[in-house]
């Protein structure tokens, strides 16, 4: 499967050389640190968080951990820095490679037990298929091989040895599987065969990296079944392309689009492609988020998986090989790259509970030089008690006892890993019976704040955790509504990419007049915003993200005009355009 | 970590190229099987388990699918056989490489969740390190990559680019995670930093490979842990083994002894390494079963991986830097080749309750020409009732309702599969208003046979089930203890390990020694059987396995000699040794 079928380059982003100075500062700073060990280290220093605390060494000072840029100003800066920062993941010493760290492989874990579950209430199971393909399989779907070949990683050697032929790894398996589909199956009756692997993959690209969205090794699941017929297929396309859109929509709190490829973004081999389409507010630009592919009989006559037709009477029909219908759909740890863009901000990481392996942290507060240790021991045996309540009611909750640091600091660290909810206990709070809540998704001040009695915690926590999921997937629908804009005139295009926007346009749906929107709206962006290449106005063309299942009404077939100027074709359906990652 | 840090190769199984052939007969299979396509299927041939009965075509015969060997007669033929004809493996056309089919799947996804529940609750977190590693990196560590560099896969080129420098494919990832370690641990109240990765890693051998047991790509864990003091460190070691060992003993009915391996056979880089051996009573050898290896302040002074150490007060002991304490342990698939060796029979496989993926099968019987469609349709559906009921007590059980194939086909093809509990019904048993039930632990005959009334079924199952689970277990285990053999004059050691068993010897503990003992073994067993080379009578030299921690009396230090005949030292403990994988 394809992660994107197509990817521009980004031309409104450091290229690679910007992104190892990143790598670089981020290794000078192990540096740095590394020398400083020899130092005596104190109490109030340790475990700062990495980054410039780290760098700027000893001071107990909350805004050193913070992200130095702001959302808005520096978005592929900020989008480091919060991962960094907020603990998701670390540079890697080669170039393209990440460390998934305990945070966003939470993540990752908690997508897997969701969507494992649900793929085998439809019958499908687990399997693992080598990690290694030989050269003569892989090329043999032509068109399809066309789709991976310049990025494919090749083992040559093991150990001193050389190898009599290279070896491949996998950049996906549909041709290390279906051999060994033609081989398993060999009656209708081992029909529908479905299988998927959790895995990784490799695709050596040479284009600029980017943490999640743009990986040479990335996690994901594959499916590949197959099916007697085409009606089978279909329905368990959209089946997938439902559970993908639960992903984002019910754990991470992302609004999706749902719909069909274009063929010239379809996958390369393939019938047809289904995906759910992400919006990127503070960039403007759509984001694939998954792909659910029906292959039609295309592989299948390429590796002879068939049977007999079961329908099949005379001897002539019964010597006619049925070429089974085969559907491949993939999600992978991009998905972590989306969430976080659409809701962190200037803090650092916004989390939805559903995903966060901390959904709240208690911080206890009040405690001066004056508090005698007697005191301190009540109010942190209390805490206990809060932790223990709110455990038995399965939040995944912490306390943080850390000696040495100020609530402040606490505060600050917390909110830049984006733990949902945050509770404070303090002597205050105790006399009153209750702990002080406060809101990761909404901006600091009083709307975020509350109080909840402790006699209610343990049902009112879980409350404020659904509705901070349900506000998180509200306001970015929102958004991401707020952003698709209907438009039939070219004029309004370019104008519109460059107001952050998403465009529905009546299109024609030709491969031909796609090339052409991409080139206009480049050049015409480079023309409007006088300053191309500029990482804030991007001059970059707009692509089509996906036809919409949901078509407004309006295009009148074989009358309404495709909205390309230069193009003489009618409309065939609203397609959705936008700059894209 | 090392799956096994010394393998020699075995001389009294197939080669390379007797394994190939083997392969080539498969794929011969499928090919044939390929042809056949064109012809008429009917309805009773379809699905056929692959394997003779694919090959030698229509006939609804239940010989055919059987295995054609016994498991006393050729191990290593059975071994193949049991796997593909159990549908838990599938040859690769990449050598040392298999599919894992969903069965296999199963057991190893239900390993991972009960041993990831397990290292939770230790405050291990999951991550994911990338794939891929530098040749620098790699090296760093030298006694550690003399134990791997021969068998490390390089990977040269990205598309038709030649990369500047090659990259490894991760043999283990130690290099791959310390470096970060150093980075992240900054202070002792980083420590204990305790991370996982469940992932596979290549290593390139060119010995002959074997399904589970030795594949160049295998899954695993591997967990690796940074510790302020050697006690918490090795404490964490028998914990984790302690573990490894519930993964054998509780899910796989496999019995396992728990020790130290000898300095020769410790990790390549380690302190030390604990192991549980398992043995394979068919082949009379030892196999390591998981390690969970110490690995001292080794890798933390290669790495630079240090902290302050909080007992410090003087500036002068500020100044000296403290090495983390660290250990690494890991667990792979070849658990289920283990497993497989033990249990399995001349029907084929022989799986646990607690990891098959079908535990009950039911089968209905009774069903003649002249039963009506009527009688045919009610027995169904008490069928179905039945399967209700235990699914509502969480057990997991399938109907065969396949038409056109013979109760007694449907027996062995479940038995081939190894699935623990048959359930027959037919109408007698419907009158009877009870189910006959048929143990697949069990030899064939009465003694594997009984009946369950309906009314008790929601009971008696899931205990019938436990009792299954238990009596492997036992079984298993009675095996082993035979097997054990103390002794302490040479002359009986090459007899014994002839007569499949593994020896407690006193011993030195020297690598010298164990060298000795290796080559007087072989050269020994030679002599004696008088057919070296020989499948069924190995002239393979015997290693150590372990230390066991449980040690028998017997041993006075100083006084004691060791049992090598050329050697003078005294011995130090009772060692393990045997034949062995």
């Amino acid at each position: 499967m394809s992660e994107s079928s197509e990817m521009p380059i980004r031309e409104n982003e450091p290229k690679v050389g910007a992104e190892k100075t990143t790598e670089q500062k981020v290794n000078q700073k192990a540096k740095k640190v590394e020398k400083k060990k020899d130092k005596p280290v104190g109490k109030s220093e340790a475990k700062q968080p990495t980054g410039k605390a780290g760098k700027q060494g000893k001071k107990n000072d909350s805004a050193l951990i913070s992200i130095t840029v702001d959302k808005a100003g520096d978005f592929p800066e900020w989008y480091q820095q919060v991962l960094l920062k907020g603990d998701m993941l670390d540079y890697y010493d080669i170039s393209g490679c990440y460390i998934l760290k305990p945070a966003s492989q939470y993540i990752w874990d908690t997508i897997h037990t969701w969507f494992d579950a649900k793929i085998k209430k439809m019958g499908v199971k687990n399997c693992s298929f080598p990690l290694f393909v030989s050269e003569d399989v892989l090329n043999k779907e032509k068109s399809h091989i066309e789709g991976f070949a310049a990025e494919v990683a090749w083992v040559t050697h093991g150990g001193s040895t050389k190898l009599e032929k290279k070896i491949a790894i996998r950049p996906t398996s549909e041709t290390v599987m279906y051999p060994y589909y033609a081989k398993w199956i060999q009656s209708y009756l081992d029909l529908p065969l479905k299988l998927n692997q959790w895995n990784s993959v490799v695709r050596w690209e040479f284009k600029h990296p980017q943490p999640f969205l743009r990986t040479r090794e990335f996690h994901w699941q594959e499916g590949h079944t197959a099916h007697l017929t085409k009606e089978e297929a279909d329905t368990e396309v959209l089946e997938i392309l439902g559970h993908y859109a639960g992903v984002y929509e019910q754990l991470l709190a992302v609004p999706v689009m749902k719909g069909r490829k274009t063929d010239k973004e379809r996958f390369a081999g393939g019938l047809y492609t289904t995906t759910v389409e992400g919006y990127i507010p503070a960039t403007g630009r759509g984001i694939q988020g998954g792909t659910s592919h029906c292959l039609g009989q295309n592989f299948s006559k390429m590796f002879g998986i068939t049977v007999q037709d079961p329908k099949a009477t005379t001897d002539e029909e019964k010597k006619q090989p049925l070429y089974v219908w085969q559907n491949s759909w993939g999600l992978s740890t991009r998905v972590i790259g989306v969430m976080v863009m659409i809701h962190g901000d200037d803090r650092g990481l916004v989390l939805p509970p559903k995903v966060s392996e901390i959904q709240v942290i208690i911080v206890p507060v009040g405690i001066k030089a004056s508090t005698t240790e007697e005191d301190r021991t009540k109010l942190y045996k209390e805490i206990e008690g809060l932790v223990e309540v709110l455990r038995a009611g399965d939040v995944r909750v912490e306390a943080d006892f850390r000696e040495g640091y100020s609530p402040g600091y606490k505060f600050n660290d917390w909110e830049l890993k984006g733990v949902p909810l945050r509770l404070e206990f303090g002597p205050m709070d105790s006399e009153k019976h209750q702990v002080t809540t406060s809101r990761r998704d909404l901006p600091a001040g009083p709307e975020s704040k509350g109080t909840i009695a402790i006699t209610e915690l343990n049902t009112e926590v879980p409350q404020l955790l659904e509705t901070i999921q349900k506000d998180m997937y509200d306001r970015a629908d929102k958004k991401f509504k707020e952003h698709v804009v209907k438009i039939t005139n070219w004029d309004d295009f370019v104008p519109e990419l460059n107001q952050k926007n998403v465009c529905l346009i009546p299109h024609c749906l030709t491969e031909e007049c796609e090339d052409q929107v991409k080139d206009l709206s480049a050049r015409k962006a480079e023309e409007q915003s006088g300053v191309p290449q500029d990482e804030k106005a991007p001059s970059m063309g707009a692509k089509s993200l996906c036809i919409p299942f949901e078509q407004p009404d309006g295009i009148e077939k074989g009358v309404t005009a495709c909205t390309n100027p230069k193009c003489s074709r009618k409309a065939e359906a609203w397609c959705l355009f936008g700059r894209s990652y």
